[in-house]
């Protein structure tokens, strides 16, 4: 017996290596990514703790993949607000209100988020002051905390059980992770929501140094407050940026095929398209419908998790212009079916999205531009014709947009005729397609696969009990001396009084000489 | 037959793939890294050519690895002049002569330097005026130029030819590669020959800028103008540094177990001990002399390839050290053997050093601190006793201080007991081997081999024409849009003007107000 255990031992090595890794979500679409991670990690062993709420939405409390950690608490997390603002944007745009009407009811919203940190804070309180939890914890030996950084809790304690933290990336509270933590410089680093590139103009980097400013300013008036009593109370040594930038690792969901090249540090990985994968044979009905768009193909479309049921009106409008196409549609959609819909369109509630856009009869994606629908059409190389709503996807589209590879529409004020000629310039102009091929060649040559990647690296991460040697130590630096101000005083400083001594000396010399010509003249 | 190709064409894709490379290597040490990639890459397929001049000292005209194109002109390269400057550092330091001698000699040696460049462009003038040459190069069509940027040669070429540009990096004739494309700020990026760390006092930070100055002051004085005539011939669109800028690659020659985490580029890959390999067994006479020192092990000494033969003095101080120690010695050795030689010393003129240091008696390595030793130190977990003398020699020693894993002497002034107490230190104090080892752990948990993952760029570059998703265009911005200085003087302007105009409003009114005050007492 004892010579099996060796055996075993010696030959499967990742026994040895296995983690026992702490894990807290984001609720919602953020969580399907997270799903995909804590799913690989099991295959391999690694024991999995989630940490969830009574009302999550989509964090099951029973899994074969991880334990659930059940918080009888609220998480302030709440889809049905968003779904509420996608349609009252779509009410304002379509009725023609003015920029005013949207602007309020974009601050709103952002009022109306704010409620998350408020109530994530809270949270964060509860599980602190309940010394029982806390203290199973922190007996459970962790390895690490791996935590989607939008919501702060699995930041905090990790910061209060002492863990390495490892982000699954993107957004953090406060805006895009790098500005984080590499230095960013504003004339090339467009800031999200500009729908900038790297190369702004004048007027374009004016733009991007007021929409950093705007991003501080909302920083400061809808999160940073709500989290000030909780800083006092356990956090006092840290800023509240600095429990972000200790993070040994930051996985970051994109990659530079998609992003624009910009500053990097050390301990940040890139996983972008982690998600993707080979397509699947389709279920036989969808590949019946697919095979019968004959050398028309097909069109995917889907507006994300949110906005499965557009206004009827704008329905209608695409319905109308895809029953005008040869090509065949696969729609994801919900409510009333539009009554202008064509014979070629096949409305569905869910769809297998990766199979569907990896079949080689599929000629564009419909999509509203989320990240992970972006990346597998990248992925498997289908052009785009985007109708962004919020959040990210203008931008998301904005980079596709720029490289060619696809087109944008306003959804606000799309028509019948306007969608019908988007997408046949999409299909017909075989730009768009090349452009997007050459993307996906990009970005799959890599020596590694990107979700082999990540989970090296998070491995990485408990074998050596986190990555110090990665991580710039800059944030526990206060900004004057970061930013070199002090140094740059006194330098300046010296320099003026050289200069005073300099002026003082050249004055005496001068008033002696003077007074020496004058009693001369005497 | 034909379905014989289509078989091989279908089975081998590396055939498809194999791309050709035009070299522009730096002799010398330098050779030595450089020669490792070119060996691989011919070993995957590649076709080599490899530029050299007939004075070459280390770049044979005849190989089975490359083709060689050597030129008929003087590559400027002269390693005379480093032996005798260190001859001449010893003899001044020895001699407890002045800061001020040892300053004056460091700038001779830097003004010396500055005739490589000089050399330099010269020979890239001649190239480019023999058009008989360039055409011939033109028409070889290479897929990209690989060189080592200390000299510009390879860098200009491969932008006359409009070829994609790989470095092998670590230094530029601008100093360090991060340097030039990442924004390093001077509050915890030291700036090279500093010995300073990511964690600096003020004076520190005070230090760090003055020596950034003074790097940019010699760049201005002993490098740039060289090449201002053939920047102006040439080159009349690009700035010189934006020669480097433009790069698609950087394979740097270190990484961040030895490096202090700092900010990155996407386009930099890190290929830190890509020269390391395990031990081969030692050839008999060696295995059975390091076999003979029983339970207290082998020293192995060398001090590069410049400083084979040190002063004589120096040298039997060292040898009179050894004598005393149960170990064995190792040491690379060339002149007159040391009077004070002890039994337990064995002097050679070349050693199989990775063997050695991969040897399991090996205790510890008494090393000069140029980088590939240390690479193969901590490659092998070996601690170091450091005897630096010139250029990165310093810096790369207090790194592996800094980190615990080795001591650093003072070559100059070191005799025969300071020697002894030092070395004792290392091999009996367990945190270095400790330290050490836990560097080795770090740098070998890697998802690839640095050699692998620096061949698969390269290889990347050939497949896709270059990396230019990858690379930052920042660039080509004019140093004040670079640094948003145009944005801020305009946003102060108009703050300025707004200021300005109430100031006047606020007056105008005041006037009114007063005027008004005055005529009612009327």
């Amino acid at each position: 017996m004892h010579s099996v255990w060796i055996t075993l031992l010696l030959f499967c090595p990742a026994i040895v290596f296995t983690g026992n890794v702490l894990v807290f979500p984001v609720d919602g679409s953020h969580w399907v990514n997270m799903k995909i991670i804590v799913e690989e990690l099991h295959s391999r062993g690694h024991s999995i703790s989630v940490v969830r709420t009574t009302d999550s939405w989509y964090i099951k409390e029973h899994s074969p993949f991880y334990t659930a950690i059940t918080l009888n608490m609220e998480s302030g997390f709440d889809e049905g607000f968003i779904t509420v603002f996608i349609s009252k944007l779509l009410e304002i745009q379509r009725n023609g209100r003015s920029s005013w009407a949207r602007f309020k009811l974009e601050m709103e919203q952002m009022e109306a988020a704010s409620i998350m940190h408020k109530k994530g804070s809270q949270l964060i309180e509860q599980m602190f002051d309940d010394k029982h939890l806390m203290e199973s914890l922190r007996d459970a030996k962790f390895d690490m905390v791996l935590t989607d950084p939008v919501i702060l809790t699995g930041v905090m304690v990790a910061r209060h059980l002492d863990l390495p933290l490892v982000f699954n990336v993107r957004w953090t509270c406060h805006g895009e992770g790098h500005f984080s933590i590499a230095p960013s410089p504003l004339s090339y680093v467009p800031v999200p929501g500009t729908e900038l590139s790297d190369r702004m103009s004048f007027r374009e980097r004016v733009l991007n140094i007021f929409a950093y400013c705007f991003s501080q300013f909302t920083l400061a008036h809808y999160v940073t407050p709500y989290y000030d009593g909780l800083m006092q109370k356990y956090f006092s040594q840290d800023s509240f940026m600095s429990l972000f930038q200790r993070a040994d690792l930051w996985l970051m969901r994109i990659d530079f095929v998609f992003e624009f090249p910009r500053p990097t540090m050390p301990n940040v990985i890139y996983m972008g398209g982690f998600q993707c994968k080979p397509a699947k044979p389709l279920p036989q009905h969808l590949e019946d419908f697919v095979q019968s768009s004959g050398e028309h193909g097909v069109i995917v479309m889907s507006l994300g998790t949110f906005i499965a049921s557009l206004p009827q009106e704008v329905s209608e409008e695409i319905a109308a212009a895809f029953a005008k196409l040869p090509q065949k549609v696969i729609w994801r959609h919900k409510g009333e079916p539009p009554a202008s819909l064509g014979n070629n369109t096949l409305l569905v509630d869910w769809m297998p999205q990766n199979d569907l856009l990896g079949h080689a009869k599929t000629k564009v994606f419909v999509a509203h531009g989320g990240t992970n629908g972006v990346q597998e059409a990248i992925y498997h190389g289908v052009p785009i014709l985007g109708l962004p709503l919020v959040f990210d996807q203008h931008d998301n589209l904005f980079k596709i947009k720029y490289r060619g590879a696809g087109k944008i529409l306003n959804i606000f004020t799309i028509n019948s005729e306007s969608f019908l000629q988007g997408i046949e310039e999409v299909i017909h102009e075989p730009s768009y397609k090349m452009n997007m091929e050459r993307l996906s060649r990009l970005h799959r040559d890599l020596p590694m696969k990107p979700l082999d990647h990540a989970i090296f690296w998070i491995e990485y991460i408990i074998r050596n009990k986190g990555a110090a040697h990665l991580r710039s130590e800059s944030y526990t630096m206060p900004w004057y001396s970061y930013h070199s101000v002090d140094v740059i005083l006194l330098l300046l400083g010296v320099a003026l009084i050289m200069l005073l001594t300099f002026v003082v000396l050249v004055k005496t010399l001068c008033f002696c000489v003077c007074r020496g010509i004058k009693r001369k003249r005497d």
